[in-house]
């Protein structure tokens, strides 16, 4: 409960008299209970000193305990009014709110009002910088995890790779990725896409009843969750020969790839990345097919802080993990994308997904 | 474009200057596309006269109008601030922004305060539920759908009873049915439970590596999503010949199931539908092992209005669908639930989920 510990030290420091978190992300966060409540009440709230609860659909109660949290849980059934519980848990304390931090950037209006309610003489302020600023440095412990299902995510590409062949459907191609990592008792950690021909030059395409055909690329996108962390992987890879202008696209991004993943290390800012990659795609003349940022932060979510784009003026601090992922979509030439997730490391970078990145022609 | 013309006569009828929808799932249902956004914003905005828009990011924009909408689109870059684009979009409509809708049960508290800055003059209310009970009544078009996904989620239960055998993992089990729904082209609607033996008394357990055994029952819990409508389906089965109180509770579970079903109808509370099947488990002794709500709303969410609970005192309407779904958790007895699909209709119901519900033994 080493995050609790830091959170009751932010309170204490910003004299927040309790914080409710609210993202399942980041209830997962702290407390190591891993749920989607759908439109169920799930919260933990933090004190200075008074023990921190969390509260859960009461059918999940016991796996809450299960899944290592050793503070008060309160349960509430479908029949129960959760914003009661709440207050009541709060009283017990017999702590007066006079300063509450929400999650703004996930609490609703709805909620909010129902917050108000109960505790009407709150002074009520976001804190999402606060676990924003955690979470977005990883510890060793983390970074473990992520190691493992960026290793998953590279053999998820392989088992992709070996699958193509003449007749068969980018569906089939993606159900025998899927299978194989359900057998390794891994969950995907977004719907995986394989795209082919015309198709990868869409860069969210859905994947369907097309064959692959010799002269296609084939662009996969996927990543995994393991234990609670995810990959983001995607790698793309021809099917036969290239012609010449796919095999300028292809390097194109490629170099643009890997002069940002070089570039990584502390103090670098956040658009400078972007502008490194970006800039060697204009300079190769497809500057208008390279339609989004270069990458996102990753972690409990496969998109979180940073997000790493033309504009964010964030310097790079070691621990922080995130894609970089440029990409050139010419509708009837080709689509590629190739990206990393790496490591900010105290001098550099680690880059945590190993798949090659030389064109790999099937 | 029919719901949009429904929402423009409610504004109008409300004095409404113009309502922001933001959930996912009611973008969607405004305007057929469907999308999940992540952190980006995604919105229709829609006014009493003037030209609807829909705000996404601009990598969608050619997806959102593939999806049919034939109103403006605002793309925004992840470099712009898309809530600019919005306020410039009102702007050039030259509509004063007195009284404006909103989802309070889907806004964020930091939208709120995104949207109040841009308009500060508008007074902001809710409408969430007028999007709810138009959502909650199902048209003809959007059972059609709801049928053939309910007809997608029998067939799977039926692929995942002929997978059971000695020596097969949860996980195996799990695959087969995915992998043949891929096949189809569809997707599930939600994360499938295969839980055997002790594993099916928790009702949210996870499926792992225990091997299904002689004398387990086997629960079964999916859906497929068809062209955006979900369905929903549990069945337990028996391997192998089960024991005498295994038998009892599979035989309250199913008498309370059927019970509820066979009392829908327009006008009955959905409060009575819950004690119609508590009761009859109750009844059996085993009333503190039936530990949530009866069912819930089921359309384009998987769990959407009504909400099917001990305390809803809402009146059933012809058009509403949802789910009933009593369950036994007794912890190293038996774990037994049995859910349907449900549609209200004129004078009684139409059941769309049809695999057997006599207990199976495979």
């Amino acid at each position: 409960m080493k995050k609790i510990k830091e959170l009751q030290a932010y309170l204490k420091e910003q004299q927040l008299d309790a914080a409710f978190i609210t993202t399942p992300d980041n209830v997962f966060y702290v407390s190591g209970f891993d749920s989607d409540p759908h439109e169920r009440l799930l919260g933990v709230m933090v004190f200075p000193e008074a023990e921190p609860f969390l509260i859960a659909p009461k059918m999940e109660v016991p796996d809450v305990e299960a899944a290592g949290w050793i503070y008060e849980t309160v349960g509430h059934a479908d029949t129960d009014n959760a914003w009661d519980l709440v207050a009541e848990a709060v009283s017990r304390r017999a702590i007066p709110l006079k300063k509450l931090g929400i999650e703004k950037s996930h609490l609703t209006v709805e909620r909010l009002e129902l917050l108000k309610s109960s505790f009407e003489k709150a002074e009520i302020v976001g804190f999402d910088d606060q676990l924003n600023q955690m979470r977005v440095i990883k510890d060793e412990s983390e970074l473990e995890l992520m190691r493992k299902a960026a290793e998953l995510a590279d053999y998820a590409i392989e088992v992709g790779c070996r699958e193509i062949a003449e007749g068969k459907t980018e569906l089939e191609i993606l159900m025998a990725i899927e299978f194989e990592m359900k057998r390794k008792g891994v969950y995907m950690s977004f719907d995986t896409m394989v795209l082919s021909g015309p198709k990868a030059a869409s860069p969210h395409g859905t994947p369907g009843d097309r064959k692959v055909q010799k002269g296609d690329f084939v662009l996969f996108d996927l990543g995994v969750v393991y234990k609670g962390y995810c990959s983001d992987i995607t790698r793309t890879v021809a099917f036969g020969e290239p012609n010449e202008e796919q095999k300028v696209i292809y390097e194109t991004v490629r170099k643009a790839e890997q002069a940002a993943v070089d570039a990584v290390k502390p103090g670098v800012l956040a658009k400078d990345l972007d502008k490194l990659a970006r800039d060697i795609i204009t300079e190769a003349g497809y500057g208008e097919y390279f339609t989004h940022r270069l990458g996102h932060g990753l972690g409990i979510s496969v998109h979180e802080f940073p997000s790493v784009t033309a504009t964010n003026e964030m310097a790079l601090k070691e621990g922080m993990v995130f894609t970089i992922e440029p990409g050139i979509y010419k509708t009837g030439v080709a689509g590629v994308r190739i990206e990393d997730d790496v490591v900010v490391t105290k001098d550099g970078v680690e880059v945590l997904t190993k798949f090659p990145k030389e064109l790999t022609i099937v």
